[in-house]
């Protein structure tokens, strides 16, 4: 699927429970990532953990995160301090035949790593344009470009990819041997994240058409 | 809406960032927390951050939460250590006339404490049938209650929602005066989560039809 090398786990990033859920292709990593709209950022501050939704974008093994959504996340980050960035997409409801075995289809990844900080002017204008892309694929050169003012007020943080773990639950449910037979049904019901009808900002003009990078969007 | 108390934000869970979008109605935490499918648990584990997606349930202003998604966290609320539990939908991803101003509408609650293994062989019970309510609604009395076996291996905590805050962005793109009236198409993509068909489990008997329960659920 990927000429991609192989996550290789640290201890921390080692799938322990339902470890054969667990995924070690970088390919699956980036499918992963690259679906999602927010993340969940967790950093520690005095001593207490704090987990806020991020929006991020990706290029290559580096992650940008968007800064402004907590100044605890910037200075955790400023302090080079340990941050744990996770994508959770939520697949399907597992009904089974038994209360304990009911169960969701998931992809999830976790990163770990020491978030950075992005000072260079045109780090931070490569960052926003892979948020910009991410959030908006197509925003980028239809829109209007930030300013120097704008760059400056823009919070951008970078993780890098290199301590990653995937984790993956499909299919039907495992019930037990003696619940086969129940009448009871069992099965998935799939989870999606779909798009609706674009709303235009009742400032627009009503003569500017919905683009095709919007009215084509569709969801991972 | 509610007749519950309102939020009292302690210094940690008041919202610092955007305090426009900040809510102080209880009911929109419950709201907000009964609409979603999986949170993100965030513990501290040798000094770093770890974030897991944690399937859980409400019931009055306790949450129970699925201990077995990671032995972290059990490590973590055994020793009563502070956690933190985020809740967030996206609801919509916001187009505006510039790079710098897009964004996305979403609701997001954020619980910060100590979260607490159940050992009490009725509260686990309480706390199961309140999690498989929670994930699939009709099920516990639809299918077979756990025996004592499965109590036993099944790993919750409790986390109580006295300090939580709630933070939402609705509505259009907030440009610049400056570019309003740049031909550039701005306005909102409503983002919505959607179930599809019920897929039967291929070991299931096809004369069992398809109970309301399934075929009937919503997503909040």
């Amino acid at each position: 699927m990927t000429a991609a090398p192989p996550l290789s786990p640290t201890d921390r990033s080692t799938v322990r429970r339902g470890a054969q859920r667990a995924r070690t292709d970088r390919g699956e990593l980036y499918a992963v990532l690259d679906a999602g709209l927010v993340g969940h950022l967790g950093v520690v501050l005095d001593g207490a953990p704090v987990v806020l939704p991020t929006g991020y974008g990706r290029r290559g093994d580096t992650l940008y995160l968007h800064g402004s959504t907590g100044a605890a996340t910037l200075r955790a980050a400023a302090a080079e301090a340990p941050v744990c960035f996770t994508v959770t997409h939520v697949d399907g409801l597992v009904y089974a035949r038994s209360a304990f075995h009911h169960s969701m289809n998931y992809r999830c990844a976790v990163v770990h790593g020491a978030a950075r900080v992005v000072t260079d002017p045109a780090e931070r204008l490569l960052g926003l344009e892979v948020l910009t892309e991410h959030l908006a694929p197509g925003s980028w050169t239809a829109t209007r470009q930030p300013d120097r003012r704008e760059l400056a007020a823009t919070a951008l943080l970078t993780l890098d990819l290199a301590e990653a773990s995937v984790k993956v639950r499909t299919g039907p449910p495992v019930d037990d041997e003696r619940d086969l037979a129940a009448p009871v049904w069992a099965g998935v019901l799939p989870v999606r994240t779909v798009v609706g009808e674009p709303v235009p900002d009742p400032l627009l003009d009503p003569a500017v058409p919905v683009p095709g990078r919007v009215s084509g969007r569709r969801l991972g």
